[in-house]
């Protein structure tokens, strides 16, 4: 079975109990969240949402420079007025640098990505405070409480930065 | 209290209760998903995914565009094989156009953001195909099964496009 197959399985049992068919679009706590995609982070969990709380951006890393578009979209058009920012003990993002991938690329794709930035960070915390500092630094991004947190996949816990 | 002091005290509850400190970096299920941002959608529960199972990528309007250097990590160094989009109704992606976007930032911001894609779109069911078709004729995303759904916001059902 493709994974596709189990997803379509698993979301009969969540639509046979939904019961949130009414929630409105701007998010209700007013927050928006970017995080890493890894699989081992569940922002929902790990922060407490519920349908309907926050906006949920992730991208490898959970690096907040390609997430301006959505912040903008966010702040302009949906009314959220405070920022998370959750990077992540034993990211995949600390393995690898530019060169190593454009390289893998080359080899197993046959593709030229030598002009792609794929923001890989050898200091986990200096990421989240350069992440920070780049939505603060922003002229797109309103003047707004912005938190950075490190989240330990072994403890579970988030610590601040 | 800030959202940050209650992601806080809800992350005390997850730690103590935490029983997943040894899963491995790679997705278990390896599959990346790509999905909206929006705050009524929670990619795991309408996925049934658990932690370590899949990446989860997610910005304004779940567009694919934006998530390339994700899924070139994801697939490259992380061993991911399957991808799923998961775009839905009600979506804010569907209120408003470049131009009305560019024209409230410059009034608000007095920022000029004509250079911007925010990347909206008009019709639900064409943004999914388009969004599967730029990985399919992306040469730095592998041929692995792409499945796109859109999620209904009213009933928790996802609808394979």
């Amino acid at each position: 079975m493709s994974v596709a197959a189990e997803f379509e399985a698993a979301n009969q049992k969540y639509a046979a109990s939904f019961a949130k068919g009414d929630l409105p679009l701007p998010p209700g706590r007013k927050v928006a969240v970017v995080a890493c995609m890894d699989a081992r982070l569940d922002p929902a969990k790990v922060l407490g949402l519920e349908e309907g709380d926050a906006h949920v951006i992730r991208n490898a890393g959970g690096r907040t420079i390609e997430a301006l578009r959505s912040i903008v979209i966010s702040q302009q058009l949906l009314g959220t007025r405070e920022i998370a920012i959750v990077h992540h003990t034993d990211c995949g993002m600390l393995t690898f640098s530019d060169e190593d991938l454009r390289a893998k690329v080359r080899r197993e794709l046959a593709e030229d990505v030598d002009h792609f930035a794929f923001l890989p960070f050898t200091d986990l915390k200096a990421s989240v405070q350069d992440d920070i500092q780049i939505l603060k630094k922003s002229p797109l991004v309103l003047d707004v409480p912005i938190t950075g947190y490190i989240y330990d996949v072994k403890t579970g816990k988030i610590d601040k930065v």
